[in-house]
């Protein structure tokens, strides 16, 4: 068998394992949605259109893989999973909002306030967020995780997406509009906007799953690495995408004068950059042995997208 | 001394409970808002615009007054009363957008996004909500709340905000929009978008002191009672109240064809019904004795406020 052969067969494997994990949150956000007593059609309604447009799971897979990597289960470790993809979903209804980024298409369909109109697009992320930490208070059987371990989850998760991360970011970069940024104010809008929910993807899945603090400090670098990596591939895809390939207006973040990575330190160093970043992360989780593979994977597959 | 001597005492006493608790509530948001590392400037000032706007402190006092009520200790509430006012505000910020509500004035005062911009409303308000759950994931000392008791408060505050309570409230006051409206539908808006809040305000006051069961379903009734006379009064003032007196834009309920108690059920029949719900409310709660007089003078005082 050929080194070309081996890559084959390790991506296709790959592919499986993506699938499938992806196949789990799914289930998992299909069932346990939405928590608590009976709400109006028009919300679930609303809920269930951006949850399952199509996104790739990539930060619940995360979660999973980073537990599987330390030794976790999979199982206790959905909760948490389904979170991070509530989280994320109610980010990206509110950042498309008119008053936001006034987005009209989002993975190759009419965003949420096209659709619903923008009272329920508000309405519909406020209720996703309050969702991911009613899950995770409260996660069904057969998830066993402990009291402790439920709290630290919401504690980084609401951290991570607060006015010190994830919102953030969004306001930093809305107050770039325009303006010219330096690397410096780069790289902090997309540690916040971006990198602080990758980079809690990979704490909390070694937190569910009991990871040693030396195995949590590891994976905590790694999710960094890879949240910025994912962001500057994510510059690079708004650059060179078509509408088409990218599910979302192309060169959006240039016409409204976003500051991007690309459009402070070229193109070819912005690749550079992200390939970088995703070795230096790989390196630091191959202590895990093959119990990381499908996490380091998973990064690999991050900046190799399409979208 | 007089009846309406005892009467006049009571009153000034509880003017003076009142006072106090809301100012630990005030000192604990100033001290712990935000938890996590800097946030940008911009949404800090929005936040803080926002949640120390002159806002009665009505449910974060209820929390405390309930945990009062079982025998248990103020510093352990404060964190759960701390995130029903974060809570709340974030609510109030949503509701008052112009893709919402359509609200320039609040507690006398120009909205958020008059102040601040849409964009960074939806913000303040997404960020609120994240911070509630943060502080209760991990309350500051002197807090001693065991972990089991910092989840059930999470699952509580997150069911009773999310598309099953407040949120679903609001999508069903929306759809109700100049659109003929029965008792019992208005009875569903009102417990859904005031009540939710309000009923799990006692209950999370209970579960934090570790109420017993039967004190728990008490304070559950109890709460429930309150919340929905307090709608009512709410109704009521917007018939009523001037711009000046209420804070808000007066008249706005009735000129946008919203469903309210008094269009449905008449005035008179309105006030009698706030009345005796609360009578019966406070009835529920007299085997609390001493220890739950300021939550009965806190019922009382809500129906009372001229807001």
């Amino acid at each position: 068998m050929t080194a070309d052969h081996e890559t084959l067969e390790a991506e296709q494997s790959f592919e499986r394992y993506l699938a499938g994990r992806a196949a789990l949150v799914d289930a998992y956000l299909d069932r346990y949605l939405p928590p608590g007593s009976t709400p109006p059609e028009t919300i679930s309604q609303a809920v269930r259109y951006s949850l399952f447009a199509g996104g790739k799971r990539l930060r619940p897979v995360m979660v999973l893989a980073a537990a599987e990597a330390v030794g976790g289960e999979v199982e206790d470790a959905l909760a948490a999973a389904g979170a991070f993809e509530m989280i994320h979903t109610y980010s990206l209804i509110h950042d498309d909002l008119p008053a936001m980024d006034d987005d009209s298409l989002r993975r190759g369909r009419p965003t949420s306030h096209v659709v619903f109109g923008e009272a329920i697009a508000i309405l519909a992320g406020d209720a996703l967020q309050t969702h991911a930490f009613a899950i995770l208070a409260d996660p069904p059987p057969p998830c066993r995780l402990s009291a402790e371990r439920r709290l630290r989850a919401i504690a980084e998760i609401s951290i991570a997406a607060g006015a010190g991360g994830m919102v953030g970011g969004q306001v930093f970069d809305l107050e770039s509009e325009g303006r010219p940024v330096d690397a410096a104010t780069l790289e902090r809008i997309h540690q916040n906007k971006t990198g602080a929910l990758i980079r809690a993807s990979a704490r909390v899945g070694a937190i569910v799953a009991g990871a040693s603090e030396d195995d949590l400090s590891r994976l905590t670098r790694f999710g960094e690495g890879v949240g910025l990596a994912f962001q500057i591939v994510d510059d690079i895809l708004d650059v060179e995408g078509s509408d088409a390939t990218l599910g979302k207006s192309a060169g959006k973040d240039a016409r409204s004068g976003k500051a991007t990575y690309p459009l402070v330190h070229g193109i070819d160093q912005a690749r550079r950059k992200a390939s970088e970043l995703v070795s230096s992360a790989v390196h630091r989780i191959e202590p895990f042995g093959a119990a990381g593979r499908p996490l380091a994977l998973l990064a690999e597959h991050m900046i190799r997208r399409s979208r």
